[in-house]
Formats: structure tokens, sequence, C-alpha cells
């Protein structure tokens, strides 16, 4: 079982913060995005995405995509529970977890590609949509700043991997200079603190 | 219970299929997104993206995210499981309906956004990107054709959501008419008749 991965990609830290959460060792293989290592023929019958992080089970299958990943190992590591412990919960998480990305990550993510023109080499960049996703990033840091007002986590006091999401994506935010302050964003600010003080934190 | 939900919007319609599968009942509440019934404050309270549909429970929460609803109702519902029976199962099912939202369903609605202007009192637009948006949807089209030439179902012989999240972001493609051809993409053809047969495609 191997897991391919490129150490400072936020989806990949996804993986490893949540492995680390949960007591899991694998084995990494590192995939350089920057010399498009992941480009390859070879690479693509892993994800036909060309991304990491890509699970190699050991009967040959791939599973791309990081939380199908950690969904895997959730199966197999059912403790603690980080996908939530009823239906209610379980929902939660998902709701949170795709907010992460559709909210956070992915204009982040948009802002990076577009902006700082990283990837144009394999795909055509609009400036102007990239400056507007960056906007929408800070401004669902507001939206979350006010949810941890009277929030612990994401899903009331409970740790979740929907927590592992959304620090993820925040701190993503950093490569285009996209933070929360602790003037503006105290409660978001008081929320990632605590998060920092988890062994997982560095993974 | 309730669900609220505009009828012809391609996240409602995950819902409506998934329930129709499983064969469970729910009041629908309709909301008209295009009379912006989706932006007061009240639906706000709902969801923080004031998007549809949205479950709200017996005790007041409300949960917002089509597969965040469906996650609810599988842990109620397990049979049949329509988010994979075992590990490897529930990874390649997430790995699927991820690509579903990321690779078709998200630059469809990207498109439509942006190219259509269908909500521009509410968002700004980037025709350009929009554009390109949906070439990247028609690409994915031939991705997926591809893999339907030697599997039955997006996870081989396993009909699950991430069929119906995958037939719901195609059949949205209409909207900016991004189709599949019968002469270019059978294989895709063929999986979406397939899925015709099932009840749950009209709902």
């Amino acid at each position: 079982m191997k897991i391919y991965e490129f150490a400072t990609a936020p989806n990949c830290r996804r993986v490893r913060m949540y492995m680390v959460e949960k007591g899991i060792d694998a084995d990494y293989v590192g995939v350089d995005i920057t010399k498009g290592e992941n480009l390859s023929p070879d690479f693509r019958s892993k994800d036909i995405n060309k991304k990491v992080p890509v699970l190699e089970l050991d009967d040959g299958t791939y599973i791309a995509e990081s939380v199908a990943i950690q969904r895997y190992f959730e199966e197999l590591h059912p403790e603690p529970p980080l996908f939530g412990r009823d239906a209610k919960e379980k929902a939660q998480v998902e709701m949170w977890n795709r907010r992460a990305d559709f909210n956070l990550m992915f204009p982040v993510g948009m802002c990076f590609q577009h902006v700082s023109g990283f990837f144009k080499d394999r795909m055509n960049v609009y400036p102007d949509f990239g400056e507007d996703s960056g906007k929408r990033a800070l401004k669902f840091m507001d939206t979350l700043n006010n949810h941890f007002s009277d929030h612990q986590y994401l899903v009331g006091d409970y740790f979740s991997v929907a927590d592992i999401s959304m620090v993820c994506s925040l701190d993503f935010g950093k490569v285009q200079n996209l933070r929360p302050s602790t003037e503006n964003h105290p409660h978001l600010t008081r929320w990632r603190e605590q998060l920092k003080e988890r062994p997982s934190f560095k993974a």
C-alpha cells in the first residue's frame, strides 16, 4: 500500500493529518507536481485527473481524491470516528466537508491557479476570475468567524475530518496572501490555534 | 421533516433520485430560486450558502448539501446500500462522486453561471472563464465515454449514488447545450440509457 503525494499540496496535507489523527502508518511516495511528474501517461493510469494524493492498494486498485482515501481508512480503522458518530452528525460532517471544498479550497485554488499562473503550462488562466475567487474566499472567512463565535469546532464540540479539510483550505490561502486576521477574525483564529495544539497539525 | 428544493435544479434532482432508489417519502417544499426566494435572511439561517436542497429535521436542525442529505438517509435506511458495500467500494464511490462534482457539475455550473448570466444579480460573471469551463465539461465526457467502454456503472457493476450524481451533472449540461453525442460517446450514451430505465430517473 502506497500513497502518492506532493508534500506541500493542501489535499495531501488533508490525508496526512487524517492519518496522524487515526495513528495509521503508510508508505508515502513523492510526486513532484512542479516538475510535472504527475502528467505522465503512467500517472494518468492512477488518476484520470493526474492529481495527488492517490492511494495504491495491494491489489493494484488506485483510489484518487483525498476524501475517498480518508473514507477507505475510516472503514478499516473506525476509531476514533472522524466522519461522525450518528446519522445527524455524519450529515453535518459531510455538509461542512463540502463547504470546506466549495467555499474555501476551491476559491483559494482558483485564485492561486488563475492569478499566479503556476500551472499555466497546463491550463488557461483568467486572472479577473481568480481575483474574484480570492475575494469570495476572504468573505467566507467572515462567515467562518461568525460560526466559530458559538461553536468549538465546525460540528459543535466534535472534532471531525471537516476541521481538517477546513484548516488545510484556510492555510492554503497563504499562497495568495488570503489570511484571516486576529483583529477581524478572533473566533476563527481561536479555532485554528486550538487545532495547532494537535500533533496532526504539523503532519 | 421537510426538504426545501427547486424542482429543476440539478442538486435537488440528486436527492429526489436517491429518495426514489431508497423508497423514502418526504415532504418537499418549493423554493423559487429564480425569484430569489432563497436569498432571504430566513433562508440564510437554513443554509449559509442560500442554496437548495436543504433538509429540515424535526428537531430544527438544517442539513444543506445534496450529499449530506443523502448520507443522513443512508444511515437510517441502509438498504439498498448506495454509498458502497465495503471499504474499497466506499472509497471508489466517494472518488467518483467527487469527480461528478469537480469534473462535471462544477464546470457545467460555471459555464451556466458565467455565460448565461442567469444569476448576474447576485454574482460577478466572467464569460471567457465560463466558455473554457464548458469546454472542460465536454472533454470530460470523452473521459467518461472511455470509462464506460469497460464498466457497466461508474464503480464496476455496482449502481451507486455516484451514478446519480454523474447523470444529474450530465443532464444539467443541456442548459448550455453541453451534450454527449451518440456517435462520439456510444458508451456514455449506453450508460445513460440504462439509467433511464430506472424509476428514479424521472424523479
